[in-house]
């Protein structure tokens, strides 16, 4: 049964591939699982069919069947489950990369959302020069130890996992403000995750949908 | 195999049960699993032995036999898939438990930490007081979306689930905010959550540690 996700009509990221449908196509492209997207607007997302599948009105969802899901890390988790390629062989290592996918999202990600946010939503407030460097501080030090963790390995825990996929969706936030280049693995690693080729199609994937709304 | 958690020697949280040893314990306790406590200090957590066990030198960690685990949300997750009780038969009905698993740690929690760690770390801003209803706004638009979901329904999808153990304990650490409070159904939920014989075993086992190192 091919599934249909949620991606913007618009994408506020316009084609950078930051939004989080990216990581649920390149799951789906990882395991060679062909996909359907629907595009939703902004006024559609608040509205109560997006609700009742999302009900915090956000992309991506993910229906298969009468399976209807959200959430990008319960859904990458859900792909990853039910397809070979994004979990190790072993229970141990299995519950391994559910550690990784939990930090990528839980540990690494709030504080990057929290300095977007403060960007967005607090650029013309009187405190907001005055605030950023706590914001970095906060996210330079999560960095520091994830890069002392990871060393000079390729992945977070031997091969290519769903959590090294949701960490370096994760780390590709902070493309542009240098944080992740000042330290020399994490920039490797994220520029390894996305040289495969699975990535590449997803980006092309999302970047089209960009594309032909503004062309 | 008899697990082993680690948990605050000395914790923040003054025995409320707010830090996250308690989703572990909780779980551990609805599945009937025995486990054993290792306490650190802030000073060991820094220290090359906690970090080998968790990257970012916090609590709580999980070891049994050669697995070691950290990340209460993948710690949680392990326990549901390796012991019966919290998570439904039926593996759809399993993927929206990871929904609701992810949800709680990823778009209901990062708002109250921020919250949390505005009060902790910012207070003595010229900005604190002028930034507080600006934070107090994301969170109660997360818990009206969260609210409107669960309707009159005792948990989030169908029985009690590693989803509403996580939900719970989120919610938690909004407790004498109100913020909870203005959502009567969200408060019944904490509530029915709290009253439930594991919790309360969970709850009395940090609250022992803490009388002890007090008393």
């Amino acid at each position: 049964m091919t599934p249909t996700i949620t991606a913007f009509a618009q994408s506020p990221d316009r084609g950078r591939g930051l939004a989080r449908d990216m990581r649920v196509r390149w799951a789906l492209e990882e395991v060679g699982q062909v996909y359907e997207v629907r595009l939703v607007s902004f006024d559609e997302m608040k509205r109560p069919a997006h609700l009742a599948l999302h009900p915090f009105g956000q992309i991506p969802t993910y229906e298969e069947g009468d399976l209807a899901l959200f959430e990008s890390g319960a859904i990458v988790l859900h792909i990853a489950q039910t397809h070979a390629g994004l979990l190790p062989e072993g229970a141990n290592a299995r519950a391994r990369t559910m550690t990784w996918m939990f930090a990528a999202l839980n540990t690494i990600e709030p504080p990057i959302v929290e300095w977007e946010q403060a960007r967005y939503l607090e650029h013309d407030k009187p405190w907001y020069e005055a605030r950023l460097p706590l914001l970095g501080k906060r996210i330079r030090g999560r960095l520091e130890q994830l890069s002392n963790r990871l060393g000079d390995a390729d992945w977070l825990d031997g091969a290519f996992s769903a959590g090294d996929l949701l960490m370096v969706t994760v780390l590709r936030r902070l493309e542009g403000s240098g944080m992740v280049d000042a330290f020399s693995n994490l920039s490797a690693y994220v520029a390894r995750g996305k040289a495969r080729p699975a990535y590449q199609r997803a980006f092309d994937a999302q970047l089209a949908v960009f594309t032909a709304s503004n062309g």
